[in-house]
C-alpha cells in the first residue's frame, strides 16, 4: 500500500510532482490524533530529535558545570545555518570545555543558510567543522563526556557512553525497543535510530507536555524547550521554518526539521505531539506538511512562511505547492 | 493506482526514502520497449526538450545567416553550469545578433554548476541572465526571431511566433494535440506543454533516428546530435550526467535532464527513444533511473557517474542509492 498524497505541487493547468508521506499526531498517553499513511513503519528521525539528544547534557550536570545557559542549549538542539553567531557560539562551547575545533566529529560542509555560505565564500574561506548544522549538538556531546570523565574520542561511536545515553533517552522516552535492525549513521556520524512515526508522535507529546516524565527529566526537559523558545534563531536560522514559528509561538509549538523529509514536534498546550516523513525525502514537502497541519492548529502562523508559489526567475507565478485534498481532510478531522 | 517505486535509498539496514515514477522507451514507430508506470499521463518535459525546441534555430537559416557553429547550437540546447566559457559563448551569439544581455527573458539566477557559483560569489559579482542556465536557448530563440523579422520583444509568450515554431515541431514529432489544457510555463518564463510518457519516448526515437521525418528536418537534427556529441561539456557541464556519458557514448547515447524529475534521450543505434518522471521531480531520481537504463544497454557507461553512495561528512558510506527490484526487473526484461 502506498501512503497516500500529502503535498501537490502544480504547473499551469496540472499537478507536475506530488509527495506521499506519512503523518501521526498523538497525545503523551499514546492516544492517536490523527493518523495518515503508514505510521507503524520505522523511519529515521535524524535531526528532528535533537532537542532528546541533547538531554543527557542537561541532566548530566555538564551544561551547568560548563557554564552552558539557554544560548547553548538552544545551539545543542540546532541545525543551524553556519553564521558566524552560530559558528562563534559553537566555538566558545568548545573553548569552556578546553578543546579545539578538530575534537568534533561531525565533518565540515558548506552552511545550511545562503547568506551564510555566501559570505564564507566571499571571504575565500573553507567551511570548517563548526559550520556544520550539527556543531553544537557534537560540542554539547564533547561536553557531556568530558564532564563524565569518559573519552572525547570517537565519541560519536555507536558504543560510546555518549550514545548508549542517548539511546536510553529514547528507549525511555519512546517505549520501543531499539536495537542494530533500526540503527543508520547520520551524515554528521552519529547514530541514529529508526522508530515508528506513531512513537515519535508520542513521545514529543511527553517531551513537550513534560507528561508521565520523572521530575528531574520533565525540569531538563522544560530548560530546552524554553532555550529553543527564547533563543529560536540559534536552532535553525533567519527565515527557517523552525525558527519562525517558535519565535511568533514561543510555549504553543515546538518544531524541528530533519533531513530526508522529516518533522517532529508539539503542542504542549494541546498535549499533542506530531511526526511526519515524506517517503521522497524533499524538504518542500516536509515543511509544507508541518506548516499546514502548524496553521491548522494555530491560525496566526497562517502567513508566517510563503511556501506556496512556484515562480519564474523573474518573479512570475506558474505553480504552486498545496496540500493534497487528503491532507486538508485529515487536518480537519483533527481539529473538530 | 501510485506509480511503482524506481529508486530506494537506504541507510544502515533499512530503506529511508523512495521514488516513484514512470518510465517509457518506444521506437519510431511507437511501439513501447519498456513501460512502466502510468507512461498516458501527460507530464511537462521542461528541459528535457531542448534539443527539439533549438530546431527552429537550424531550420529557418537562422544559425547558418549568425554563423552559429556546433558550439552555439550546443549552447541553445544546454542546460548550462554558467562557467566562464558557457556565459561567454552566450554573450557572444547575442553581440552576433546585435542585442545585449537585457533582450534576454530567462532571468537571472546563480549559476548552477557548484564551481562556477562559487566563483563567481568569490569574485563579488551578481549572477546576470548570461548564468541562466537557459540562456543559449533563449539566444537561440532571439536569433530567430530577428532572422524572421519577428519582435524581439516578448519572445517567451506563447503567441509569439518563436513559440508557435516550437509548439509545431512538438506536434509534428510527437503526433500529440497540444492545447492549453497541458500549457504551463517553464522558470525561464517560455511555455512548456505536457504530453504522455509514450509520446515523448517515441518522439525521442525518432528525434535519434532521423526515423520518419522530412529531408530538411532530418539535415537539422543530425546537426543538432552532432553539435551535442561535439560538445557535451556546453550542454550541462563538468561532472554532470549529460555531459560525461555523451562525451563517453557520442552518436551512442543523447541524454538531456529536465526539471521536476523528467529526463528524456535516446539510442540511434538500436532505434530507441526514452522518457521519465519521478513523480516527486527529485534529481538524484531521476539521474539513477536514467544511468540505471544506460548502463543496461551500454555497460561502458557503468562507473561514469557515482551515483549510489550516500555518506557521512566524513566520507563514510552509511547508505546507498539503488535501483529498485522493478526497475531492474523491467530493465532485464528490456535487454533480452
Amino acid at each position: 500500500m502506498a501512503n497516500p498524497i500529502l503535498i501537490e505541487v502544480t504547473r499551469g493547468p496540472l499537478v507536475e510532482s506530488w509527495h506521499r508521506g506519512a503523518i501521526a499526531v498523538a497525545s503523551a498517553s499514546g492516544a492517536m490524533a490523527l493518523q495518515l499513511g503508514d505510521v507503524a513503519q520505522p523511519i529515521y528521525p535524524r535531526s528532528a530529535i535533537k532537542a532528546l539528544q541533547a538531554l543527557p547534557l542537561v541532566e548530566s550536570g555538564a551544561a551547568d558545570r560548563f557554564g552552558y545557559g539557554p544560548q547553548e542549549i538552544a545551539l545543542a538542539c540546532a541545525s543551524h545555518t553556519g553564521t558566524e553567531r552560530h559558528t562563534r557560539l559553537a566555538a566558545a562551547m568548545l573553548e569552556r570545555i578546553g578543546l579545539k575545533v578538530d575534537a568534533l566529529g561531525c565533518g565540515a560542509h558548506i552552511p545550511l543558510g545562503g547568506g551564510a555560505a555566501k559570505a564564507l565564500i566571499k571571504s575565500h574561506r573553507e567551511p570548517t567543522q563548526l559550520h556544520n548544522n550539527c556543531s553544537g549538538k557534537h560540542a554539547g556531546m564533547l561536553a557531556t563526556a568530558l564532564h563524565l570523565g569518559e573519552p572525547t574520542e570517537a565519541y560519536w561511536e555507536v558504543d560510546h557512553p555518549v550514545q548508549q545515553r542517548v539511546l536510553d533517552v529514547l528507549v525511555d522516552m519512546s517505549g520501543v525497543a531499539l536495537g542494530p535492525e533500526v540503527l543508520g549513521f547520520d551524515g554528521c556520524s552519529v547514530p541514529n535510530w529508526a522508530m515508528p512515526l506513531s512513537a515519535l508522535a508520542c513521545m514529543f507529546a511527553r517531551f513537550v507536555t513534560g507528561e508521565g516524565l520523572p521530575p528531574e527529566r520533565r525540569a531538563a526537559v522544560e530548560r530546552i524547550l524554553a532555550a529553543c523558545w527564547e533563543h529560536p534563531e540559534l536552532v535553525a536560522g533567519k527565515g527557517c521554518a523552525d525558527t519562525v514559528v517558535m519565535r511568533e509561538l514561543p510555549g504553543q509549538v515546538f518544531m524541528k526539521t530533519g533531513a530526508e523529509g522529516v518533522y517532529c514536534g508539539g503542542f504542549p498546550k494541546l498535549g499533542l505531539g506530531f511526526a511526519l516523513k515524506i517517503d521522497d525525502g524533499t524538504r518542500r514537502a516536509a515543511a509544507g506538511t508541518t506548516m499546514a497541519l502548524v496553521e491548522k492548529i494555530y491560525p496566526a502562523a497562517r502567513g508566517l512562511m510563503n511556501r506556496s508559489s512556484i515562480r519564474t526567475w523573474r518573479g512570475a507565478e506558474v505553480g504552486t505547492i498545496r496540500s493534497s485534498t487528503q491532507l486538508e481532510g485529515a487536518l480537519a478531522a483533527l481539529k473538530s
